[in-house]
């Protein structure tokens, strides 16, 4: 088998083929925040961007960096003077993964910068591997872009994998020093902008056959656990007057928050239900539920939960139960930066014979799941560039794209930057 | 304070409470097949016996028995020649127990038998202490009177406790001979009946305002584990009509099944629901929940089932996820004997003065809860006696009887032994 060439769409695809060998298991993808994994994978980008023309380093959170300055040439990551526009995604998986999720977007960037070698821009152009975004090993997700945008809470440093090893120790093992985490932070007056190429991981594009689409909003979940107590009870001597069974009410509930959410046009998911006692002859007496509610605006998501915790009251109340809840995480969503939005759109246009250059026929997508532009947007103007993938699969080793949609992203994604450098999207090789 | 005196219902309260002490725990009531609690249990009441008049022995199941003749002289359980009339219950609790399932019929059992020391009968009578009626430490319940009855499967040898004791080697450390255990089992020809005094666990004679009834049927449960498999996605990434959620399948079943049982008169509960992968932002891909199914008659039971299984079919179908099912469990119910039945009914209206001597009155009560006489069954005839408890409320710690219920059930018991002797109640000091 030949290499393809450097900066093809077939180049990209052997890039995300290739990760797959740094893994934790045989069988699947994992890898996660601080494994040796992570490190062997940040080593192995780091060589496809120093053939890309750019100087690498890694930061003081694990998040690898590649740049090169407006005129072309290699240059430290972290050279202040020249602001840079950032090209990220992150290099980190959920268990069980998919080769695409956060990959095709780094291995995108690098090829953009392999097409543009040889292209003065007027601005510093830098690719970021981001260390986690999943959350996987931590909980708390977006820790890379975290670190890079100024916004590490020192809270997190005591945070616990499955094996009680804390965030602290981690970075440690790792080669970190967590008292300079606060280093990885990148200040806004060194930025141009970021823009961030991931799989849709949902259907709408190839509902719409369409290969590329932007990103307006990136959704901000909120996340809650509810608890519903009943009564444990003898499952043979309660007839069904005298139950309180918090099972049958958590039930009730899970079917009226998938009904609710359909309504809304949301997305509201019980991932978790535990069930206490937990006998096959006792009526459960608890149960805990895990919520995690999604919707295009915050204030539709806000109102979702207004129906979900009315109805929740109606359950209690008809079924002589309490319900209670506490939340666990509530993130804004984000709006995409104009600007940005812009050159992405120009971009698809552009480089897609779909669209015959007419940008109003570009769709334009609002994102429920959460990617490193939300971080970053605390530093900068963000854009997002979604390409289809099949099924809407994600997070499974299913996740799948085609060749051709990735050369079409990496058309788009290159004119997108000549278009923030106001440079005539010819330029672009095909 | 003042002990009260022997055969009285103040007598078997305080017997209850004085069993509270032999417990595994300090702050519940928790006393498992062959635990040291057992054996001091099994101690005091032999002791209880042995003041009542009764000879006493431990089979070589650990079941505890107290045995008089037909003259009323203490004869060593086991001697052959009289048939005997055996009243019983059993020692053994769940954890977190209250005081009276079980240990009061066997204390009212005794209490019978002062009443009727002096009193000759044509049946030698004997106490049953049994030693696993609930099943808590091998999740095998009966035990106790499985080995009293001859119905002792060899297969349950290995089953072993939550330490990953096996029964075998806990018969063993108890001091019992595993090779023995046939020995327990009584012959039909050296039995007149079975009667068991219990509280009914339900708020049946509560709701009709009486103290006692009897039991017409014991249900004989069946259990099932149901299987629902979807597929574990990206909760943010993925619409609704893409999923295929396991979870909410399941609550569309749970909610489901409680609606058909209360259409059918039964119980039917989901006491466990586990799911996986279990994680706050991915769609359930699997959900595993138990399922106890009780009904008055067997077919009635069976008929719930099918329509259990067939609405199953519906929802897979509707949700596009597949539901299996596995039996776990299946028991026949067992119908009183008639005989045995009419003695407690005799007894009842004529200890009763609610029914002034009408037998029509008394009332019948199918008991959706297991009980030993289910496993004396195989062997001889059976009749159980209802003790209203308050609230229905057992297998818990505010397990509670009043003593003017138990004063009644004494005399019931007494005068439903007398009938089966064609004696007058009127014999029956109150």
């Amino acid at each position: 088998m030949t290499e393809p060439m450097t900066g093809t769409a077939a180049w990209v695809l052997e890039r995300c083929d290739e990760l797959t060998r740094h893994t934790a298991r045989d069988d699947a993808l994992e890898r996660v925040y601080l494994s040796p994994e992570h490190a062997a994978a940040n080593t192995a980008v780091a060589a496809w961007m120093r053939d890309a023309g750019l100087a690498t380093a890694t930061d003081a959170a694990g998040n690898l960096w590649g740049r090169r300055s407006a005129a072309g040439t290699p240059q430290q990551p972290g050279t202040r003077g020249e602001p840079a526009l950032v090209l990220g995604s992150h290099l980190d998986t959920v268990p069980d993964a998919g080769r695409y999720d956060g990959m095709l977007g780094v291995a995108l960037a690098i090829a953009v910068v392999h097409r543009l070698r040889g292209t003065a821009l007027p601005f510093a152009l830098e690719v970021a591997g981001f260390s986690d975004e999943e959350g996987a090993r931590f909980g708390k997700a977006l820790l890379g872009s975290c670190a890079a945008s100024g916004q590490w809470d020192a809270a997190w440093w005591d945070q616990a994998d499955a094996d009680g090893v804390t965030l602290r120790d981690a970075f440690t093992a790792f080669g970190l020093d967590p008292g300079r985490v606060g280093a990885a932070a990148r200040r806004p007056q060194d930025l141009v902008g970021y823009l961030e190429a991931h799989i849709e991981q949902g259907p709408e594009l190839e509902a719409l056959g369409l290969p590329l689409g932007y990103v307006t909003t990136i959704a901000g979940a909120r996340r809650f656990v509810l608890t519903v107590t009943g009564e444990a009870r003898h499952a043979g001597g309660t007839p069904y007057a005298r139950r309180r069974d918090a099972l049958v009410a958590a039930a009730h509930l899970v079917t009226r928050i998938e009904e609710l959410a359909v309504d809304a046009g949301g997305l509201a998911t019980v991932g978790e239900l535990r069930v206490s006692p937990g006998a096959v002859n006792v009526i459960p007496g608890r149960a805990e539920l895990t919520l995690d509610l999604r919707a295009r605006t915050d204030a539709a998501r806000d109102a979702l939960w207004g129906r979900v915790a009315a109805a929740a009251r109606d359950i209690a109340r008809e079924r002589h139960v309490s319900i209670e809840h506490a939340e666990t995480h509530r993130a804004p969503s984000t709006t995409c930066d104009e600007r940005m939005t812009a050159a992405v759109v120009a971009g698809i246009a552009a480089a897609s014979p779909e669209f015959a250059g007419r940008a109003d026929d570009v769709p334009g997508l609002w994102s429920p799941a959460g990617h490193d532009a939300m971080a970053m947007a605390a530093v900068t103007g963000v854009g997002m560039l979604f390409v289809r993938c099949r099924d809407g699969i994600s997070h499974h080793a299913d996740e799948s794209v085609e060749a051709a949609d990735v050369a079409a992203a990496l058309d788009a994604y290159t004119a997108a930057v000549l278009a923030l450098a106001d440079k005539p999207v010819a330029e672009v090789a095909r």
